[in-house]
């Protein structure tokens, strides 16, 4: 038996995320599994890094499978991309030992959000960033994005529907930044909890509209209570970008994505 | 009647190009002058600064249309949005008198076109850049472009359907840069052939693959045959990013796309 560990690139415009949720319904993970088992002769089970939501991009999703089958590097890489669908695309393969684990193994999770800010919508790149018009105080959302850095209890900014049993989590940085026309928040984490990140750059654009203050944060975190925050931001705009492990495990460390952003590391 | 010009982003790859071809086939042109229409009450028949082949995008196509029906600037922008498929969109829209002609006064058009030079193929993006996974010698291609530069007979970069009644144009610019992991080729002429854009990026893909030296393109124009050259490099990648007129139409003057780019001007 051997373990691969594997880095992918997919559009989740066309699917209900990355999780296999419920039967009929195309999931990034089952897509590729089908794939993975007919080039291995046998079923495939994937375990991705993170969970993404329905219409959540991923530029380097991490994902581990065990084989019997013997194949080369390449003929996997290549196989698979080959039968795979445009909007997904394996980046890297890895032969790895069986103490890995992509999902278990994962000490930190990292995301960006796009927004495109012009008074027009796009036509290019439409379901793959959240436009808004508004001219918004970037400043004011600048400084308000370190509020969320640190360990905090997350409850307010997490979905109702939201299944893990404690709402406390680490963030190692959340950084919003301009980049021509766009906005890009980056945050990295411990872990995520159900649209925490979708619901922190909701709070965000709300800041920047001069709808609240930034110290309005401290309250909104103090309430516990996900009524006390505002709108969950749309699902277009957001890209899992990396996965970080022990460095024992010496995985591929592409540049962040999305590659059009083109930002120095 | 009232002179209207407008600036136009679109996605070409659900479309037929840019004009109206043959009935029953989807044109950007004709899908925005039904929806034109549709706000006017009355038949829109929209005039393009330049006609596009079928999959090529457009980040600032220039059009213009004239109407009877009397509807604030704001209203026309806003409200031909708001009926437009996703993947189409009015970016401005600025009053003119009949003096202004989109087509025939348009002094210069300018394109780019994106290759994405990485080992495995591009998921995001997928067919708004053309993926080349071999390696390339840039600074090869970066010489050669500047070959194309200055007045020619492009007889050999024209498909053998163009219409044109001569094939000498005036490239005033065609440079080839490298941005991250795209290489861009900007180009900017009077006017161009049909596939030329398209000829000229597969000459230089070839070149810097190794298959024949920058000197070999003073054959290539010598033999004013299409045959002596290679490749024509697929629609995905190209965009329409700018036309240019006279000073005295004043029009507005977006920065140069695709805007994910986000280059310095």
């Amino acid at each position: 038996m051997q373990r691969y560990a594997i880095g992918i690139e997919f559009c989740g415009t066309q699917y209900r995320g990355w999780q296999t949720q419920q039967a009929g319904v195309a999931s990034v993970q089952e897509t590729i599994e089908k794939v993975l088992s007919t080039i291995a002769d046998h079923p495939i089970i994937l375990h991705g890094a993170g969970r993404t939501d329905a219409g959540v991009h991923a530029t380097n999703m991490v994902a581990h499978f065990d084989t019997t089958a013997i194949r080369p590097d390449r003929g996997w890489l290549m196989g698979t991309n080959s039968q795979l669908p445009k909007d997904i695309s394996l980046q890297w393969i890895k032969r790895m030992d069986e103490s890995f684990h992509a999902r278990f193994k994962a000490c930190a999770r990292r995301y960006r959000y796009i927004v495109y800010n012009a008074p027009t919508r796009p036509a290019l790149l439409y379901k793959q960033v959240t436009h808004l018009y508004q001219t918004l105080d970037v400043q004011k959302m600048i400084a308000a994005a370190s509020k969320f850095e640190g360990t905090h209890n997350f409850e307010t900014f997490r979905a109702a529907a939201c299944q893990s049993n404690q709402p406390v989590r680490h963030v190692k940085h959340c950084r919003l930044f301009e980049h021509g026309r766009y906005l890009v928040l980056d945050i990295q984490a411990d872990g995520f909890l159900h649209h925490m990140v979708r619901n922190i750059m909701g709070c965000l654009l709300e800041i920047g509209q001069g709808m609240y203050e930034i110290d309005h944060i401290d309250h909104m975190f103090a309430a516990q209570d996900r009524k006390a925050a505002g709108i969950t931001a749309p699902a277009d705009g957001l890209y899992f970008i990396q996965a970080e492990y022990p460095e024992q495990f010496d995985l591929p460390q592409p540049p962040l994505g999305p590659h059009w952003l083109n930002l120095p590391e």
